[in-house]
């Protein structure tokens, strides 16, 4: 057992501690219950009280007692320090402490240091136009909601990469605990460098219950505990009790321990010539009651050091008085006398506990990542460009330039080390492998000498849980820096809910001025549904779109680059953007390419457009028919469905579409990009049959264009869930997304074309056939399939 | 360190076992390659190998390894053992074991046991019309698909519960370890009880490396791992080493061993009286080199024991004579001269060494629940309804009826043990609490005496991850059993990837004759985007809906009941269905019911309807508009808002449509529960404005519809993103969802009401801004809103 000797603490510091501690937890539960009357100067009555009473008190005192703690360090020890706030349901908490500090009152000046802003404070928390319950974009000091749980620690690593002097002190609470994302969290500590990188300081606490249940780890013994975390690589500390002194005792000795321990592990690995390996680095386990120092029973139920202090203890204290009296006992017990002066402001030997100015952890530059942020320097996208002479040739693997580009940035963003690329184990296989001519793969284990691209730094960062990417990735850019994160297109579910939450921080981080926009979450979705050669079914799933589209218009926009040069512009132009989740869409497999750079540029500066030259109408006709398609292996097909029709039927007018940004699909009144209707009706017609074949499930085209003229003209084919192990061919027409099927789809929508089509449509089906019998016998595509190449015209 | 020593296990057995498992690396590496000569009778030729070389080898050695030493414990001690094989991507392993013991063939005849079968079953493996190169559905004795890695440990856990003579034996890759669900699923251990539950036997299989990296767990030493497992609650025990005889003596000594400390924790849970307390269950950690007995050079690169051998670690042996060689040596190294007789079927004495019948791990029924799934017996729901004496009261809180629907469901039965309610720690809060008068949750922990409704034994799972939650349902569910997952709405989003899965799982089911149906995976969401007192923003999200709208017809159904005994009714239904995924949403807040038993059941039976008593438009007549709604708190705000439109208007013919089932809105060609265009514009006319209210995101109403002849009139009011801590109606009104946007929509769209209308529109735009004003001054919502009744015509 790791339990240190106490150090002698003067009374005096041990005293102001407490008040500090004493103040945080009265302003925490005059937010949860007071409109007014925010000293008690009076006795507490029924209108003083909220008539919704919302919030959550049993894990704010703990965050209190870790807040004041950490000032009194950072303050002794000059240190910048980030307060990750898992359970930030603990809102109050995080409000009342930056309020103590002043910075929420420099930053809404309308909450000022005395007893109006006082009042203003308690009323605006959790009621209608004030501040959420939760810590939130509005709450400084924060990059973190936590509301849902899981990504705590995690953040808290991401915020910690390349921030050498920065610690990252991590509150995880025991419910947050249970969680997947959480437990596997721990393990961040093995790509985490002690030279280059700063430290996190993970400290869980255990206040043992959940809303209605106690926690596991919390009934776990110490030992168990102790093994767990040693198991996962930290050296734990353990500070357990309930009485306030020597809980504060034992909580600063501890603090001093740990970041003792962090100051060594750092100062020698940053010693020339240290040798790099994964230190233990402490963590620290603080078992202390759930509702701490709140009401110990109500009704004759047990509250303190129970579940029933997860929300509001004392549930009527606006209706009951005597209800209202345990609230008044509760608030009184903290001595408020003592805490605030007259006029309402922290007295200031108390305050003069925080520390000052940007190391106040409400204050915090990290935690506004913006004011941080420097823009990456970007290499000239058509220097990398692929040569295309004419369309459909050569063939390439798209990726790989995507790859190369990236190469570049890292390059030039050496020495700044702001940009990040992660992926679960995929970087190679997704073809980015040109980055590690410049780089590594971070990995802070033991090395073999037949390893390749691993080392102890490196922008890359590999591990097989996009639960782990995704939030490293979100730490690091909300604390102002940048990053991609590739991955297999159909396990990007695996995060939703985290992108979701993401979405939700933008979008109202967004809305406040005083937070300033980070760079954009960027993905690029590659082994996607069409080329699952490896694999099956269970890796085929393009509706991350869908789900991403349901967000916010300014937030998200969706990419399909069907081919490298498309790519190129697309990447570059996603790296430039700020608080905006893009998603780009590509092919990491051999296929035709089709424009010039730039073509390419003019091509997605438009966002989707006519291809002239595969088109049959003359510009400025009216086309019989439009080939739409959007995604690369779609493109491909609806090329070669065109290249059918042309023969099979050459005095058929077709326009060929090409969609790059989906968004501009939407109308420009829902989305920024959208086109305006004339726009739309001018490249889609308005009584034309359009035959749209898309990448992901047909219905997130419909639900796009639902408002345009020609909408019930638009035949739409993608996804249908019809997936397996078969060829890549084979899976497209298992959907009816191949070119005979685009091109049936196009002849049955045509009237009047009588012998001419229906000669065409059986040599198409005789061409199906062939197919399914081929492909079942040999287990590769005919060679018309795999050999066929676009004929210019 | 745990190290057992060595029983002795005679030269003939070791013997017999090798050769079993050189049979099954045999077979493994003919799926993978051969396309013809599978006994290697020739000189391997070009036309022997397949044109294109898809499946997974880098874990398939080691699976078979396990396999074999499975098959002899459970032959010798006469057990019932499940496979859970975590590596899934390594097929070729659970192929071949079931057919060497010959399930495989007695499911599919046409792959006999003879040298056409085996030609058959190398030639169909990840081939066109064949089988997927993962474990999947068509894999006899498998529930497990393991593509989307994670889940290995959390469905092994749910198998076990309830199943006290079951052993699962759960093979978990080191690459799988690293995910979050999996670093969570170490945990279940808390929930098993010896008693009553079966045994899960974890395997972690340390082979080292990924797709192109080393692996975390596999990079720690021995005495970490022992720390983490011994942490996670586990005695490990550790299997290492490459030389096949003595890994062989190892594993089998190890499985006699942990196999013991299964019995004898058995034993003594189940003797009488004996203390319920949680165990230190055994687990293994196989450290065995990826690629095992492959080729250990290729093209002059290390390939076995490294993450080369993850896939085909001979690239070209089709098409490059040398490469060619290679394999042919590989496979000639398993002498299959000394495996198969001349007609190609496994000599008899190495037959012998796998268990017989059911007891085969292909044959195990649990493997294939529907043939163990005995239907629920289910209550009377209208003895449980609410009575409702004219629509609109009383006011009651809907889920505490679904509460004591599931109480007696659980009671009874309460004898067969195959009923499980899951969630994350939200039964109570979601009023779900009924259940608790005739069981407990689950408990292996510590249970102090002031805990309520703790207990070893129970029919509730609470834990803080929705990840193992869903696994564990999905777990057991799988086996046979039947089971209601209740969770928050916004956070169901946690396990879309699972939830794919699990639809891909029954879809591809549902298409095997010999896969019998189990049990639906049944969802409440509830907690729900407009009723998220306290909490904000990031708790509202209604777009699980979307998601799931996405999956094939036949698998999923939307319910939005919209009260106490319409979700009552949805309740029933679901638990009496099979291989769906019913997703039923409804509010947990006291609200307004609206219709008897009776009427609740000839509506839901219809899944849609125009409710007559609160039409103003008389049956028959078409309407001026139809107002239509989905979900609770849309069919309250949209009778309200009839209600301001009946007084302002009372000329106005409307029409009140509500929708439970959303998938009538869908044409009937999409999906069996979606109504004909007739039936449809019966009900939303061909050309009357609608205002549909609706629970969720718009979108889905609009693409759910957009073949409707009436589609261009639809205007969806929804969840607009517009979301933070507010009173529930203010929400509404963020989002236009409200009685007013609502009744405003339909003024607006009805032409010809010019004087009327303008003071109609006038007095509900004061309204507006009165609410605004009061709620942002009081917090919370004016009297007329929190008092409105529906009065009865």
């Amino acid at each position: 057992m790791h339990r240190e000797t106490l150090v002698a603490l003067d009374r005096t510091t041990l005293e102001l501690i407490d008040r500090y501690w004493r103040a945080a937890n009265y302003v925490s539960v005059g937010q949860i219950y007071l409109l007014d009357n925010p000293l008690l100067r009076e006795p507490l009555a029924a209108w003083d009280v909220k008539p919704r009473l919302l919030g959550h008190w049993g894990t704010t005192p703990g965050l209190n007692f870790i807040y004041v703690h950490l000032n009194r360090i950072i303050k002794e020890r000059d240190l910048d320090v980030l307060y990750v706030c898992g359970p930030g349901h603990g809102g109050p908490a995080m409000v009342a402490n930056t309020y103590l500090e002043g910075t929420y009152s420099e930053i809404y000046p309308d909450i000022g240091q005395n007893e109006e802003g006082l009042r203003r404070l308690f009323k605006q928390f959790s009621f209608p136009g004030g501040v959420p319950s939760h810590v939130a974009p509005e709450t400084p000091g924060s990059i973190h909601e936590g509301g849902e749980l899981g990504y705590a620690l995690v953040h808290a690593y991401g915020a910690a990469f390349d921030n050498p002097d920065l610690v990252v002190a991590c509150v995880v609470g025991d419910g947050e605990a249970e969680t997947g994302p959480l437990a596997a969290a721990w393990h961040s500590n093995k790509f985490l460098n002690p030279k280059v990188d700063g430290a996190v300081l993970p400290i869980l606490h255990l206040n043992g219950y959940k809303i209605a249940n106690p926690t596991l780890l919390a009934r776990m013994d110490d030992e168990e505990l102790r093994e767990l975390f040693s198991g996962y690589g930290y050296e734990p500390f353990f500070v357990e009790g309930y009485e306030p002194f020597p809980m504060h005792e034992a909580m600063a000795a501890t603090f001093d321990t740990a970041f003792d321990r962090i100051r060594e592990i750092q100062s020698a690995a940053r010693r020339p010539g240290a040798e790099a390996k994964r230190p233990r680095w402490p963590m620290i386990v603080l078992r202390s009651p759930k509702g701490w120092t709140g009401p110990k029973e109500v009704d004759g139920k047990k509250v303190e050091d129970f579940w029933r202090s997860h929300q509001v203890p004392v549930a009527n204290a606006r209706g009951d008085a005597a209800h209202r009296r345990v609230l008044e006992e509760w608030m009184l017990s903290y001595r408020p006398g003592e805490l605030f002066d007259g006029a309402g402001r922290l007295l200031p030997e108390i305050a003069a506990l925080a520390p000052e100015g940007d190391k106040r952890m409400g204050a915090l530059p990290h935690a506004n990542g913006g004011l941080l942020k420097q823009d990456l320097v970007l290499p000239d996208w058509k220097s990398l460009a692929i040569d295309v002479p004419r369309p459909g040739s050569p063939t390439a693997e798209t990726t790989r330039y995507m790859g190369a580009y990236l190469r570049e940035v890292i390059r030039l963003n050496a020495e700044t080390k702001n940009f990040r690329l992660m992926g679960p184990d995929e970087t190679a296989s997704n073809r980015l492998d040109a980055v590690f001519e410049v780089t590594n793969r971070v990995w802070m284990e033991r090395i073999e000498p037949y390893d390749v691209q691993l080392a102890p730094e490196g922008r890359v960062m590999e591990v097989l849980s996009e639960h782990l990417c995704q939030g490293w990735l979100e730490g690091y850019l909300l604390t102002g820096r940048h990053g991609l994160f590739s991955c297999y297109e159909a396990f990007i579910h695996i995060v939703d809910s985290m992108v979701n939450q993401h979405a939700k921080w933008l979008k109202t981080s967004a809305e406040l001025p005083w937070r300033k926009p980070i760079a954009s979450l960027n993905y690029l979705l590659t082994s996607h549904v069409w080329r699952q050669d490896h694999n099956g079914f269970s890796h085929q799933d393009p509706g991350f779109a869908d789900f991403v589209a349901n967000k916010k218009a300014d937030t998200v926009r969706l990419y399909f680059p069907p081919d490298a040069n498309t790519l190129l512009w697309v990447t570059d132009h996603c790296l430039r953007t700020w608080n905006r989740i893009n998603v780009i869409t590509a092919g990491k497999q051999p296929q035709p390419q089709w424009l010039t750079a730039a073509e390419a540029e003019s091509h997605c500066r438009a966002g989707a457009g006519a291809w002239d030259w595969a088109c049959t109408c003359p510009v400025g006709e009216e086309p019989d028919v439009v080939m739409a398609c959007a995604g690369d292996v779609p493109t491909l097909e609806t090329l070669a469905a065109v290249d059918l029709l042309r023969t099979a039927l050459p005095e058929l007018k077709i326009r060929v579409v090409n969609v790059v940004d989906l968004m501009t699909l939407q109308s420009h009144t829902e989305h920024p990009h959208g086109f305006t209707d004339a726009k739309f009706d001018a490249l889609f017609t308005r009584d034309r049959p359009v035959i749209f074949a898309y990448h992901g499930y047909p219905y997130l085209i419909h639900r796009l264009t639902y408002r345009r003229t020609n909408h019930h003209n638009l035949h739409v084919h993608g996804f249908r869930e019809e997936g397996t192990t078969t060829t890549p061919f084979d899976m497209a027409v298992m959907n009816e997304l191949d070119r005979y099927h685009l091109a049936l789809a196009a002849i049955r929508r045509l009237p009047g074309l009588a012998g001419r089509a229906e000669t065409a449509v059986a040599a198409i089906e005789r061409k199906l056939a062939a197919h399914h019998a081929y492909v079942r016998q040999n287990g590769e595509d005919m060679p018309e399939i795999r050999d066929w190449q676009w004929a210019s015209k």
